[in-house]
């Protein structure tokens, strides 16, 4: 590897340039629901294809575009992955969730860090190799999918099933987590809805069938399921051991918590029609997380007992959505990589962590390619008011431009 | 009073038109919500004018049809009123819900017995006295009101507030209970709206401040209130004993313990908008019935209560509706006379009953006015496949009539 060459390329990173894409980004939206990327997926392709990348487009649900960009072919091969679409913003603002206004060393607006930053920095990073495709060796594809808030039904699972160019030896992905974090693995997830039926009758008297009162005893039962404790593998102990600390260090007790255990939102109910009936029927939708160790088929079998404990007959379930908890393996070229990168670029010692949450990252390594993320800090993610610090973005859109060229051996 | 004279108006009580007309107005429905009794108003005003009488029309909600149409004039009055508006059909009937087939001494469909059976009843009185109307004293009025079901808004509480003509000494109406059963109080009502609020945030960990959590755990809590116990007025007390000893008898306990008890159904329930969304609304409706003795304003307090010992901050409630528990003196001269007609016409001791549920009599005692329910067995009333036993259509016929008689001095 030629380090001047990668310390020439580095400092090409044009960063102005880089900050109004950002807020551009974020100006565009993509709330899901709906998902609609269209307008952002527009702009990007064009935004591409002016500097002369050839760009194809999948819209497998409709109005919900993925782009894919590729310099160069054969091995080894990196991907550069993010997504387009953002959390719904929510009431409560204290400015317009769209501006995209870069403000004391900040840029705001809803997706700022989840992940319009982390897009940016990968078409960032993309465009400026690109320049120097001659020197690389292999193919980078930059993969920019939509539907990533809904599970990646319309984006990254329809578009690793189908298109071929989107797989690689390795893929970094600019999620939100911090400048001295590495994510290497996701918790599980289980989405389910239960459904409880009672008996149509007036509400004045009869009682004992109450599909609402049903679904409000399994909301109380399910809260101990978060008892259970997952079973890290022994290759990520230490690094769990690792976060919890810096959990505990900045008072972040719920994340703390939730790391190795069962995490559970009721997300959706939905029961009855009239104040006066005796509700029929009643609908709950349960999102579960699952530390590592616990399987969706492990925890279908506990809630089986539970449903069975509080002895509520006529609750059926379904699923909607489930993955096993995944992770990439600490000595993973991918993992070495990113970690000298940070090291080198941000000046801090990483940190490899488990995610809480999910990413697309999880049908990567269930696809069997070893997967990294690397972007800003998570702290606004979801969140009213959120923003990313330009720093932050800066060192995202360098490190997956080093990251880049150490994987595809520079020259 | 002319006995021979009164029993030969019984007896031109035609009964099969009287059968054909609940199964008529059985199949001209008008389910409640949304409650549009427009069809099944216009064939009874129809039929009424055919037969020479002058009816009005009320409609203070859209589509909902309130008629009225009298004979005689000044003292004393009697109203004879009831409702066009059923409860839901819901699924699951074994036959079409609105035929009205008359088979095996029984009329089916949604309404039979709640409440078709005692409006073509109460119709069938008024036509048959009108053609003796010189001989009565006073004034007979028929009350057909809509929106029941729901409480009266666009009915009898916008009737008795803005119709002079449907006020009078003394009210009778055709709710369900059964042939040897008068109703003559009722439970108060309270209806309240409770709102919880969370924050926005990802499902995947941040828990502590989630709506539908809230709101389950208000359920939970709600449900203990229905250990409150009533306080039933002195000159009701030997009846309610009478009546708890009806229910043991036939088992039904839910009914016995619902009677000197606050009784309280969960109804709707509303929260979140996405799986792994932490909801930041939750809704709960719950129809609160209350015994006679124990106030809403009573009853407002205990809820009160019990939102700050579950602990919540921000659950909000809203009332939606309240009515004070009510009944009418046994002591009453309408009272009396139907009890007298049930054990002449019937030959039945007739049994003083307290209403678990809810009339348009609510709105006739509170306004003063002595006010009995006489109709067919309150069984099948809100259920799947709901009939009425023709033999109890037609004592309600006749026991309307009878008190028709002589409450205005059939001479």
């Amino acid at each position: 590897m030629d380090a001047e060459a990668k310390k020439s390329i580095i400092d090409s990173v044009q960063r102005d340039e880089l900050v109004s894409l950002c807020s551009k980004l974020i100006q565009l939206g993509g709330e899901n629901p709906p998902g609609d990327t269209t307008e952002i997926a527009g702009y990007i392709a064009e935004l591409l294809e002016m500097s002369g990348f050839s760009v194809k487009r999948y819209e497998p649900k409709k109005n919900m575009v993925n782009l894919v960009s590729s310099i160069g072919s054969g091995n080894p091969s990196l991907i550069l992955c993010g997504h387009l679409d953002v959390f719904p913003a929510g009431p409560n603002w204290s400015f317009d969730p769209f501006s995209g206004m870069a403000v004391d060393g900040k840029i705001f607006g809803r997706g700022a860090v989840d992940m319009k930053a982390g897009v940016a920095a990968s078409i960032t990073a993309f465009e400026t190799l690109s320049k120097y495709e001659s020197r690389i060796q292999g193919r980078l594809t930059l993969a920019l999918y939509s539907d990533e808030e809904s599970m990646g039904f319309g984006g990254a699972q329809w578009m690793l099933n189908n298109v071929n160019e989107v797989r690689g030896d390795a893929c970094l992905i600019g999620e939100p987590a911090g400048p001295d974090i590495i994510t290497l693995a996701e918790k599980g997830v289980l989405w389910l809805r239960f459904v409880a039926e009672g008996e149509l009758a007036h509400g004045a008297y009869s009682g004992g069938d109450n599909a609402i009162l049903k679904i409000s005893r399994l909301i109380e039962a399910l809260e101990r399921l978060k008892e259970i404790s997952g079973k890290a593998p022994p290759e990520l102990k230490e690094y769990m051991h690792e976060q919890l600390s810096f959990y505990d260090k900045y008072g972040l007790s719920r994340m703390a918590s939730a790391l190795n255990k069962v995490w559970l939102n009721c997300g959706v109910i939905r029961g009855g029609e009239k104040v006066n009936m005796v509700p029929q029927r009643c609908e709950l939708e349960v999102d579960i997380r699952l530390p590592l160790g616990i399987s969706p088929a492990y925890m279908l079998e506990r809630i089986r007992e539970t449903i069975q404990w509080i002895g509520s007959i006529g609750i059926k379930q379904e699923i909607m959505f489930f993955i096993e908890p995944n992770y990439t393996h600490p000595n993973e070229k991918i993992v070495e990589i990113t970690r000298n990168n940070v090291a080198e670029l941000v000046g801090a010692k990483p940190k490899l962590f488990t995610r809480l949450g999910s990413t697309d990252g999880k049908f990567y390594r269930l696809a069997g390619i070893p997967t990294v993320t690397y972007g800003p800090d998570a702290k606004t993610m979801g969140t009213v008011d959120e923003y990313v610090r330009i720093d932050e973005l800066i060192y995202t859109a360098l490190v997956h431009l080093g990251v880049a060229c150490d994987f595809l051996n520079l020259g």
